[in-house]
């Protein structure tokens, strides 16, 4: 716990957006001598209820995610329709799109945020869970996650 | 410990690149209601020995680090002498230029790296140890910084 914004200064995830999941997955399971993780699909947008930058977005991506310590690397491959991970990827190409958090009381965390004139890029649900990615590139340097886990 | 390239897998560090770092210190402070790491300055060279791209180099940065759980923040202002802070600056911006971990003989590590084609970028001494940097870009999508400590 912190006197914070989100109330914990845990970094649990550093994600990162890739054009090609199942290569980058390998590479990463030679380089540090891990089972290749294999990559799922996000859920389609009646049941993530994903929204990007205030609007329904029919986007979706595979992830993978492997434990490196007490941190997640959680590997991102957008699809082509509008969303945080693929707005990086047109702008910046591959690399860090952020690191995340777990909070609680998203609805309340989201509301601070904003009033602190953060904008909220994305959001969605996942099985056991919601996320909001938070636009503090200006002051962080770095988007950053929320993850609430039920 | 494990079977991979560094013999170990823990994520200790998230390096960013910024160009002031005074006032991004003062932005992650007041996010995370934390108190304001001081910046300092990395050694000059002939105490640094500092090498980027195989030659010696001027280049120094100002540091500031802060702990998030197990994982540190590092922040990066690079001066303007050849670096691969100031390159990455130049060419992407602010944002998170590696993850570090820490590894046990760096010669060998190093020799290890090479040999299966990875570039070192850039290296350095500090007190009480060593660190290099390693261009897995294409392949991890991001730098790794090897830390040594005595």
């Amino acid at each position: 716990m912190s006197n914070g914004l989100l109330g914990n200064n845990k970094i649990v995830q550093v994600g990162i957006i890739v054009r090609d999941i199942e290569k980058t997955a390998a590479e990463y399971a030679e380089f540090f001598g891990i089972e290749k993780s294999g990559a799922m699909l996000t859920d389609p947008i009646e049941k993530a209820e994903t929204e990007y930058k205030g609007k329904p977005s029919e986007a979706r991506a595979k992830l993978a995610f492997m434990d490196f310590g007490s941190v997640q690397v959680e590997l991102i491959e957008p699809d082509e329709h509008p969303s945080t991970w693929r707005e990086f990827l047109d702008e910046h190409g591959e690399g860090i799109h952020h690191v995340a958090f777990f909070i609680k009381g998203m609805k309340e965390k989201v509301m601070t945020l904003t009033g602190k004139g953060f904008a909220v890029d994305q959001t969605g649900e996942y099985t056991g869970g919601r996320y909001a990615y938070i636009n503090t590139r200006e002051k962080l340097k770095t988007m950053i996650e929320l993850l609430e886990n039920d």
